[in-house]
């Protein structure tokens, strides 16, 4: 039955877009999120076209069958993990830049285009699309804002949100939607734009995104500082937040992942300290002046050591003990990449919540993130023997963050992973809302399934 | 039969909080829209609790009962105009200021905390509150949020959309619900505090917010330019905007108002000027330069007179003319006020649209507004005799902007004024989803019914 309706959908559409081989289904199956296994879809699709976006969608509502959006698949709480009989839907092939407009700063993207390849086309006009998840270079622009993707220079620029401007959705009848404008400011009607952000495939498919350019960033001085204890890391990131200091990136590393990124590559860093904080000010002829004021704040604020640099190439190496931290931690053992928000103030008593969750449950936690904004990535090495405590571990840092004022993620999404935990933030009410809002999108429930929300009870 | 109803609403109620006195109801019963007339409301409840509006809205859905949110009725769009038998509910008197947070600045407010009076109280720790409408003095954060007004400062700011990071609401059927985070960052969830702003209280009613506060804002220093086309002008604005100059403020007014201006106050300004560009740079010590800079981007594109300041009370001064353009256009005859938003590079095309409108319905149109945002108002002045060309007139302003790529409204709102005109922008599909998240809220249709959207077709 459901080969004859999948047989109806390949007439309907180009011969090359509809995939039914099981390996290249499979290998389009699930996102990379660790330790969730994915069910076995139905078919993939790579439309070319919203038109070819619109007749799956209206398809699917037809015959009552899941559809799962996907991107580059990089996603890390498995919102793009396929269910059971559903078609995924893969954007990588609508990844065009459709128009860079210098003079009113926006781009218009297809939604497979790459993060990377947006900035880049950006900089060829002396502008920039700032957000940069670790992830850009693969990313696709419909991946990050469906999942409102933030990066480094969150703390200066703002999250993806940020700069989306306008969306052309298929919505689940396979109707076609634009929301937003491309003006700077416009108040016609509800912000569905923003409620598209961050709805991790669930409400509609992003087939088209007016984004906002900025100038692009001037070089950048960039500073690394090692504390002696967790509190006085706090109080050096809490001055330079307070201060309008604007840095361009503010990421702090635990004690823990100090010694595992020195252990793995002997970069000489202080094993004793507590923390060591990273910044950089991208305000070129400023920026040293600027960083300046940022050392004296962290010597303040008990510092052991502080080194800074106007170099680029030196800031990019006082940088690489930050980029190695996730690698350094994955070769001791599988990973639990954790993904919590908490105020800034409460950045010292979540490390040391974690670091007590560590203890409590004999594992390795390494800890770094975005200092700046509160965004911690908790990373819990374990092996198949402690599993259970992983998991176990991963729950209590949720329930710290939420505790201390915090969210259950500040980034990566709730996606499959979460799902079971968002009533413990948003509460009953909460969680019936966000179900009204879904079915006014999607009554069926196609798009999606098991994503974001939790069963209603 | 009603009477009965709302006898029960009084006992569920403190003494003081129903009115029903005529006179009073009738105070309450309209905002600022200029031409609009509103219905007859049944009652005012004046709640002082959260519990007070959860009362009031669990009462007026049993017995079906429209209701009208309202905070300072300052707005220009009709949106807080009270329909016949409805109950207006003002939430003028829950204003206090319940937090300050200086440590990861953020204020707790209640709905009818007045938006200066937040702004002061962050001041008093070095922060502000940065969203500035003309209206700041009276209009509350309440009618900030349900119309994500924007001012002045928006240009380098942002608008009320981006100082919110959470709310509590109160939906139709009365429960409570949180939205957001305190944190700088969090995707738990869709964004409803994001769809809750601009919503004009037809969604929901705002009981307390939570605002993102920055550092304050140092010593600004101020520039004049007049110049003899609005292409030299529109390049002007481009040419600051574009390369991130970053102004504080960049205002712009059309001959005709600077005429008006100047024969109301006699400011010796240049009546020949086809445009004068106002910019300020809040950089303190640095804005003498900044603003220098500016300086040279507005004779580069042909600027006939330039004078600039960084001295605070000739700044002030200086943006007198500014501030006196819709009191001089006022004092001319009846006057209303359009909102149009185009993009930055359609300005000059958007004025020139606009002073064709003027001669064609022979009308006086004064064109002012925030430039370095694209938004423009311009003011049609009429009285009895041409209130039928007037609103021809705002009509094709309207179309002009869509025409351009802009929109109907860029900060004022929707309304009761341009509801019959939404579709114009968000087509068919677009309203089918409005109304569709609009029940998703009010199934019943009891908030402030006739704001915003349009009838079903
Ligand atoms: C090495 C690495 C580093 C990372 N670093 C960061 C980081 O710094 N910050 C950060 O925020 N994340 C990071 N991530 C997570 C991930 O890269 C981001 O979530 C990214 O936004 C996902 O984009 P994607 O194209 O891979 O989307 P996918 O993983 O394919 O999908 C993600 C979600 O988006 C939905 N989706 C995708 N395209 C569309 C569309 N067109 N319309 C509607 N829904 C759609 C999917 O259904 C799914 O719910 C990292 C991941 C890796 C592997
Ligand atoms: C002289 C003057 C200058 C102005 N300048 C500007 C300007 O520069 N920029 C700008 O954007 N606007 C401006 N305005 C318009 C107006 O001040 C703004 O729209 C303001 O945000 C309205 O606030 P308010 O408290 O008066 O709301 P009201 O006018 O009472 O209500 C406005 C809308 O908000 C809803 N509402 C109010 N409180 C709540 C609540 N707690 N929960 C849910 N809904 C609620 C109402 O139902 C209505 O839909 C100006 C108005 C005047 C008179």
């Amino acid at each position: 039955m459901l080969t004859d309706a999948l047989a109806g959908l390949a007439g309907e559409l180009d011969d090359d877009l509809l995939v039914t081989d099981p390996q290249v289904v499979a290998a389009h199956a699930g996102d990379q999120v660790p330790g969730l296994s994915s069910g076995t879809p139905l078919a993939l699709v790579r439309p070319r076209t919203t038109q070819d976006v619109a007749t799956v969608l209206r398809w699917a509502s037809a015959h009552g069958v899941a559809v799962v959006p996907r991107g580059a698949g990089s996603g890390l709480a498995g919102a793009a993990n396929a269910v059971d009989g559903a078609v995924v839907v893969s954007l990588a092939a609508m990844d065009r830049v459709l128009e860079v407009n210098p003079a009113d700063r926006y781009a218009v993207v297809q939604p497979g285009a790459v993060t990377a390849t947006v900035d880049a086309a950006a900089r060829t006009h002396g502008l920039s699309y700032p957000p940069d998840p670790a992830s850009k270079d693969f990313s696709t622009i419909g991946g990050n804002i469906a999942t409102n993707a933030g990066g480094l220079c969150c703390v200066k620029y703002g999250v993806t949100a940020d700069f989306v401007l306008a969306l052309e959705v298929v919505l689940a009848d396979g109707s076609i939607v634009r929301t937003g404008h491309r003006t700077r400011k416009g108040v016609a009607g509800y912000d569905l734009t923003h409620l598209m952000v961050g709805s991790e495939g669930t409400l509609g498919v992003v087939t088209e995104a007016t984004l906002r350019l900025v100038p692009a960033p001037l070089a950048a001085a960039t500073l690394v500082a090692f504390f002696p204890t967790l509190e006085s890391a706090g109080r050096a990131v809490a001055a330079i937040a307070a201060d309008g200091l604007s840095p361009s990136l503010l990421e702090i590393m635990d004690a823990t992942t100090i010694r595992v990124v020195d252990e793995a590559h002997r970069m000489d860093l202080d094993r004793d300290a507590a923390a060591l904080v990273l910044a950089q000010c991208d305000t070129g002829p400023r920026a040293a002046d600027d960083i300046a004021e940022l050392a004296v704040r962290c010597e303040a604020a008990g510092a052991g050591f502080v080194a800074s640099t106007d170099d680029p190439a030196e800031g990019e190496a006082l940088l690489a003990a930050r980029r190695a931290a996730y690698p350094s931690l994955e070769r001791l053992g599988t990973t639990l990449l954790d993904d919590v928000c908490v105020p800034v103030s409460a950045l010292p008593a979540a490390i040391a919540a974690i670091e007590g969750i560590a203890e409590r449950y004999e594992l390795l936690i390494g800890t770094f993130g975005h200092a700046g904004d509160g965004n911690l990535h908790p990373t819990i090495v374990h092996d198949a023997s402690s599993a259970d405590r992983a998991a176990k571990a991963f729950d209590d840092i949720l329930t710290a963050a939420l505790g201390l004022g915090g969210t259950i993620t500040g980034e990566h999404g709730v996606g499959r992973l979460k799902a079971h935990r968002l009533a413990d933030e948003l509460g009953p009410a909460g969680i019936r809302l966000q179900h009204a809002v879904k079915a006014a999108f999607d009554p069926a429930g196609i798009l999606n399934p098991g994503a974001v929300l939790p069963p209603l009870p």
